[in-house]
């Protein structure tokens, strides 16, 4: 477990809602992206579009992923969302997510992302690659 | 868990991939949704839009969604969705899906959804029900 | 044409790229509507969420959309944006939408939108209704 | 202005509507686009993901769009969207799309896209090509 935690608020768009009046799912993960590429922009000092190059990676794709709906978040409604990296492995790593609405959780989601760059073997592929020691140190002491 | 399992093929548009080329990931969270509107219509023969009026609800909201990530779908891929429900409890159920790119599996979904209706203490707000009988009935001999 | 320009700022997100790795163009329309509701925020004081309630109408439905793309936008980019109604009729307005990238216009937006309300003949429709002089003063003196 | 339509019919989805019940307007881009590709395939008989490297270019970059929006489409609405070129210039071409609901125009879209490749000058960039002869020769006489 990590200890720096990022922050980003952001308020509800008439677009993200759906009929029933609150955010439709499939935008959590949307904001859930956000939040990892916030929180490496800030324990990183470096830009999310400049991550793959700086690092010599492809990305950061995703293994898995998760939301628990506690509340719903309407149009409007100011979000208050925490991103923390919970555990780093070899060339894999998980982000908790934590959206707060009106000061009470809403929504938690779950990332597991890879550490990827190309695949030798098949440049069109992605392959894991070991975190770099000076990514997770960074963490460790943000 | 209930045999009845729908299928819904599709393929993989340009606006749904991200600079990495493949599917972002929000996007499989909105075709599991598919997936369940889908699959309620096929065993319950009500179109999703009438589901709410036929049963008095105001819609299957998600407690809980996540997937597993197994390997890319790419633009121009063929999709083929297989969408089932695998409990009901008292006001709730889960729905698995399952992604298949080239015949393998993909992309690895579940969703745990809830009857609602509307709270009769405040309309603005939605309430669990209990799922009517004939429904868990229907998905059991469909 | 009002002189009213409201400003918003934001970063172009991963998830809003394409393959290409530039903005997929229905964003930018999902931008105009956050840009509308911002602009309508900055001059009548009223709370996106709250101008329905308000003005005791249903929404401001578009009639016309439309956007000019002189250069793209990329995942990283810091764009601006600037709203400003270019037109009140009757019932319906114009709204002309900018969006600076690195200080250049990036992509011309307009939209075309209608106050409207709950048609009486049929409430599950909307029907358009005089924009009230307050809320059209309000737009010439801010 | 040629005379090949291509037809692509789908219904909306609950996640394509916003909180007024009604397709929310940034869809309409996203399901224009599906409708070029479709058409280019149905033309020309490439896969729209063969697009690109069938006839050396990056994409079809959009550098106008726009839309008139007529009657609203509510989730679960069945839509017939055409999709037609409406004029071939040297680099690049319009496209006509029409969405029928209920068998009534609901939006007429368009398009003004470019045949593009990598700029020579500066790869990380797109530049307009000549469309080539046997491409609109072939939408000619589709």
């Amino acid at each position: 477990m990590t200890d720096f935690i990022s922050r980003r608020k952001f308020t509800i768009e008439w677009g993200q809602c759906d009929p029933a009046g609150i955010v439709f799912n499939s935008r959590f993960f949307e904001f859930f992206d956000w939040g990892t590429w916030t929180l490496f922009e800030a324990v990183l000092g470096v830009k999310p579009s400049d991550l793959a190059a700086t690092f010599g990676i492809v990305g950061l794709p995703l293994v898995d992923a998760g939301a628990h709906f506690i509340a719903p978040a309407r149009f409007g409604d100011v979000v208050e969302m925490t991103s923390q990296v919970t555990e780093f492995r070899r060339s894999s790593f998980d982000v908790a997510h934590r959206l707060f609405v009106h000061g009470t959780v809403a929504v938690e989601g779950r990332e597991t992302r890879v550490w990827a760059g190309r695949d030798p073997a098949d440049p069109s592929r992605m392959k894991s690659q070991p975190l770099p020691p000076e990514v997770t140190a960074r963490f460790r002491t943000a």
